[in-house]
């Protein structure tokens, strides 16, 4: 959850309630990034994990950049921002590998690619555990040959963005998270985390029954108190509203509810990150900052009406509490002939 | 599973086995379902449903419908078929709904559509369940207004057409099963049968945990020796191979395994169901017939790599008792701090 929803207080609360709470390293620079760790170090002892964004393998296409980039005019001036340069760049790549391997967390996870093996080799020897984000069974492959310590699996029900290796173009929907566990829980030996529409306990207990050995929540933790969450996005995700998949903000394939930009931009998006989420940066950070809900990425997954308004810690109990009991139920019923209901 | 896959003895097998086996009256006329109906019902005392395609509303767009058509002339060639008429029709609506109410099969189930309030009430009187194919919140909502009996949810992950009441002629990927029933579970009081993805006990686990009553298994009976699957079809299903929705075959959204037609011919077709079915239909003969994999609809879901060559009850009963032992199986790791794997 880089660029606002995550936060070192977030990630406390999560391992307070004996979850693994998660920094983002995406979009910060690397010094900002050692003061989170050391910030979350401060307060809880707790194991916890950091993400990281891996950089895009080649610039974007110059000429779909150009014009896309001119189509943004009119939103610069309608925000009463400027657009941001059109950089390639790493994210501060190195520098936030030397961080980690510093600072030693307990997981590295990897999101738009996997890690060389060297680079696993040097988070083993710092004793921080290297996790891989996939959203297909080639991915997979390639990240257990490099030395993964485990797959997160995302389901095209996530918000946010595609997590896989290469954004393709494509406009498929991706495979949903149900199908992907059950092939990958036959095509690999590594521990699944499962993540998209994990809105619940009921979710969580699902997706343990599918193969996962746990879950990774985004959405449902973006109405904590503890979140950086817009507030502009915050009175939109309990609404029953569609999400898409679109490049329209960040020029990569990334999942939010439909507000007017993604309606207006994202037949015309082409695949330009990270360059395309520069341009629209200080146009999205305006109209954040104006309460303007049509103007910015308002990543959500499928499941985000279920989203509660809760602190961390009370979201992370009662999602692990209800899961049992789930199970409990389902399984009960499942016995004996006098069942009850599998619903929840 | 109509067109082919879906058999007496495939609905005779399901049912013996203690599934609720179902009947795919789409496609065929009247009189011909009448007579399955009554040769399962010879065959079983079993309860078994009938599945019915809704009429479309309005017909294609002429000249969408006629660029389409000239484009598959060549297809036609290469076959050694003639084009079909690019006819709108009901598909014996009526006469379907009079054979279903006089032969009184337990449940029948609706795909395209929801049927009218008084066609319920007209099921009902004859002892007949109405089950509605939806896809979303407002068409499960619609179902409940009709008199719905229950819901068949239907995820992006189900092979075979989207059975949602319209395409709109969108290429989003559509809401996956997890996020659908769990949204569902929360919008409605009506059960809820899981389709899409349910391709061994571990996912039906899910399903059952995720809020589903029961699960609807397509995909995973096509290996069945019960089953119609065509032999070239069956050659591919438990290949790694991946699957997408296309307009290129029907005229209306449907998921099968990526093959030549679907390639040459998805971004051209337009919204066209069931003109476009008709026009393709004697191609699609030919190329089975020719065992040409490339020619026809490869209707499969994503998990269809899972898929057993088996007889349908062994699929069955697998499935049930696999269901059973893994959320055993998890109930214990969740409870217990002697936690064995997940993991199935």
């Amino acid at each position: 959850m880089a660029g606002g929803p995550s936060t070192p207080a977030l990630a406390i609360a999560v391992c307070e309630a004996g979850g693994l709470g998660f920094l983002a390293a995406g979009y910060k620079r690397a010094d900002a990034v050692a003061g989170e760790i050391r910030t979350v170090r401060a307060a809880t002892p707790a194991p916890f994990g950091v993400n990281v964004f891996v950089p895009a393998a080649a610039p974007a296409d110059p000429d779909s950049l150009r014009t896309y980039v001119e189509r943004l005019a009119p939103e610069a001036e309608r925000q009463g921002a400027e657009l941001g340069s059109a950089r390639f760049d790493d994210d501060h790549w190195e520098a936030k590998l030397d961080v980690i391997c510093d600072e030693r967390p307990a997981v590295a996870s990897f999101t738009f690619g996997c890690p060389d093996g060297s680079i696993v080799e040097r988070l083993h020897a710092a004793g921080v555990a290297a996790w891989v984000t996939v959203t297909n069974v080639e991915e997979a492959a390639a990240a257990a040959d490099a030395g993964a310590d485990a797959l997160v699996v995302q389901g095209t029900e996530a918000g946010g963005h595609r997590g896989g290796f290469i954004d393709d173009g494509s406009d498929e929907g991706g495979v949903g998270l149900l199908a992907l566990l059950r092939v990958l829980s036959r095509a690999t030996r590594l521990p699944l985390l499962a993540s998209g529409a994990v809105a619940d306990g009921a979710a969580l207990a699902a997706v343990l029954c599918a193969g996962a050995s746990a879950a990774q929540v985004g959405t449902a933790l973006m109405l904590a108190p503890e979140a950086g969450t817009p507030e502009a996005q915050r009175a939109l995700l309990t609404e029953r509203r569609p999400t898409r998949v679109t490049r329209a903000f960040t020029g990569r394939a990334a999942r939010g509810i439909v507000n007017r930009f993604m309606e207006e931009h994202s037949g015309a998006a082409p695949v330009g990150y990270p360059e395309i989420h520069h341009v629209t940066s200080p146009l999205r950070a305006a109209a954040r900052r104006a309460g303007d809900a049509g103007g910015f990425n308002l990543w959500a997954g499928q499941a985000h009406e279920l989203v509660q308004e809760r602190p961390a810690a009370e979201i992370v109990r009662e999602m692990a509490a209800e899961a049992a009991a789930v199970l409990d139920r389902v399984s009960a019923a499942l016995r004996g002939p006098d069942t009850s209901s599998g619903r929840s």
